[in-house]
């Protein structure tokens, strides 16, 4: 059973304790990475034969494997990720930045370059958690930026197959090239190159808890999109909405995994104990449902304040990934929100909208890092250079003055070549 | 003696192999932070009674203090300070972005906001590193894009007393309220909070290496800037140019810290040779001396290759922090530069002058991290939100191709979540 909060009673910080967890993964994954960094390919065949019981000759998926997959896969399914992918990719154009040139002074131009990285490695779970969508999410942003080459690693399964639909999304959102290892072995083959798989500039895409604990390791050598948290949601509803409607999607989000939380936040009391109901008599009819009763029972919270204002805030507090606001007009609301990944406004924008289809991207910060975390998005992928040109007249103006800080600082050799240039032309 | 190569005789990336190390200093930070942690003001008192020999009553810089630094810096300084602040505002404020809408299709509003960051902390080292430049390059970005209280924290000195310069520069910069304390103990303050300063978003700021161990163990329950490396510099230059002015930037780079890289490139032997005798020339008169030699002579490279393409190749391989292409039409190879933080064109654009004046950054991607980091700029200051809007009737056009994509995903709630508000409309 949800448990519920009224904040006439106790504080909303005292509500939100977080806990830390610690997965105690570091050393074997450490292990893992040291082994693949030594022994390329033959590391992780053997960690493929041990950990997915497949034996492989070759890791990469051929062209006729994918072909295969297009075959296996259901053309209705096909034609909706097909209109998935337009969807994301019309909405991640919009993040697209120019370089920018400042020719304003006389004899200086100053710029800023936007290039995208080289190669970029996507990781996608096998298993259960299988989602195609994280291969259109991940996928799209990097296309859009201009990234060269994206290189995909998922585990195969026993039979030495990669889950067709995977491999359909991965041709369609475009990716390059795909390889057949999983775990903490593919992370650190992106990170350090194998005879087969190319070291990448930037590994992004959801895992388990030694694919996050290899990311850590490797961060720094490339970069990462976020260790990412459970799945969080965070519905803000008022006593007009439907507690049916609230009830199914609090557990859209309870059903990823046990440690997922779901909390609403209601200035109605009656909102409260109908979504409480309501929760249980669904939580029964769900396939996922021991996932999901658990995520309700441990983290999931009913949280009463007195206002719907006082619902953002606490929401602000929160930071959650997602945020739905099931009120009549949630447009008054927006410029509140200050701390928060995806927001779905308005009574009929169910979160599972934008895990799929509507364009902005489902891979968000979670555990409260919307503080200061944004979605995955085309900047993820490029990266910027400044650059700085002065003729000798222009710096002749500024160079003693660059001298006199330069000394300031204790930096004498930067006061030397700030003026080698001019002080020798004017003496 | 810096150490001259030949590309004709060794590879690339034979001369490039890099080494990783390691501070040993994890455990000593971790005590402090949970010491800071559980001790608040306290613990924050002793550390800077221990390690600055400063005995403290209030950590908090006054009012008196700041104007008083404004009477003691000199006025020559001060408007050196406040012209290198219009210009790196002038840079920075191109890099603003907006938030965007899209409202293309019936019934739906999608969108991302653009917000800046509620509160950031700036760590400024003592010492002998004390940069009033830092503050500034750090400050005015956060300014610029909307961040609403700027916290610094800086050690003092033994009589209690901050540098005057560094708090003119912080008041020039905006920075809101400056606490006396350094090393972990003050980024732990920053990351936790006491009873005086104030828990922060983000932190940033160059620091030694136990802030720097600081930040790594405190990233992901505030965000950091970057775990910068020691500085380096590569120079590409042709046959044409001034041995003299050469070397008095490689120097410039040296002088700053004994593990700081200075790298020449050239496709002339005749340079080389000239660049390395007038290293030892300039050498013997830098205040700097010792630490300038041990970081030219340990890390110091001249690199011949056959032309200034392969010359800018090599760059792109090393992604040096600080880039100067020093021939006479530098744009000429400005579209095959791909990784470098901070590029300066031409023969008379010493790297100093971006180091204080001309406007991009100094805060910029070492050890190679510009393969895919970027200069720090408006975009750290602020995050984004994803925003999506639909009716029920753009609900109703595409729930059950929702349902359908939720179901191959395994995943049924999501797809009743979909369906719950349009499926039983329609039955």
């Amino acid at each position: 059973m949800i448990k519920i909060f009224d904040t006439e009673n106790i504080s909303v910080s005292e509500i939100l304790k977080r806990e830390q967890t610690s997965t105690g993964v570091e050393d074997i994954v450490a292990g893992v990475i040291a082994d693949v960094r030594k022994n390329g390919d033959s590391a992780l065949k053997e960690y493929t034969k041990k950990f997915d019981k497949a034996d492989l000759d070759s890791l990469e998926v051929t062209g006729s494997e994918i072909e295969d997959a297009f075959v296996q896969v259901d053309d209705k399914f096909i034609d909706i990720i097909k209109k998935a992918k337009e969807n994301i990719y019309n909405f991640h154009k919009h993040q697209v930045r120019n370089s920018f040139v400042i020719s304003e002074n006389d004899g200086i131009v100053l710029g800023q370059k936007v290039l995208p990285l080289q190669r970029v490695g996507l990781y996608v779970p096998g298993g259960t958690a299988s989602y195609p969508s994280s291969v259109l999410m991940n996928c799209i942003p990097a296309k859009i930026a201009g990234v060269e080459e994206i290189v995909m690693t998922t585990p195969p399964r026993a039979d030495g197959t990669i889950n067709p639909v995977i491999l359909a999304a991965a041709k369609i959102a475009g990716v390059g090239r795909i390889f057949k290892v999983g775990g903490s072995q593919a992370i650190a083959a992106l990170a350090y190159g194998t005879e087969s798989v190319p070291k990448v500039d930037k590994i992004v895409g959801p895992g388990n808890a030694f694919v996050a604990e290899a990311k850590r390791q490797v961060y720094g050598l490339v970069d990462i999109d976020m260790i990412a948290g459970p799945s969080e949601i965070l519905i803000i509803a008022d006593g007009t909405c439907n507690p049916e409607y609230v009830a199914a999607d609090l557990l859209s989000q309870a059903e990823h995994d046990k440690l997922a939380s779901a909390v609403l936040v209601t200035d109605s009391k009656e909102l409260a104990n109908a979504v409480s109901e309501q929760l249980e008599i669904q939580l029964r009819v769900l396939p996922r449902e021991e996932i999901a009763r658990t995520s309700i029972d441990n983290n999931g919270k009913i949280i009463i304040t007195e206002s719907i204002e006082k619902a953002v805030e606490t929401a602000n507090m929160i930071a959650p990934e997602h945020l739905e606001i099931c009120v009549d007009n949630p447009f008054d609301y927006l410029d509140k929100v200050k701390n928060a990944g995806s927001v779905f406004l308005g009574k009929n924008c169910p979160e599972a909208l934008g895990d799929y289809f509507a364009g902005p991207n489902h891979t968000l910060p979670t555990s409260g890092t919307a503080r200061f975390s944004s979605p995955l998005s085309v900047d993820d992928f490029v990266k910027k250079t400044a650059f700085t040109y002065y003729t000798l007249d222009a710096l002749s103006k500024v160079s003693e003055d660059i001298a006199y800080f330069a000394e300031k600082e204790g930096l004498s050799a930067h006061a030397r070549s700030a003026v080698v240039r001019t002080r020798k032309k004017n003496s």
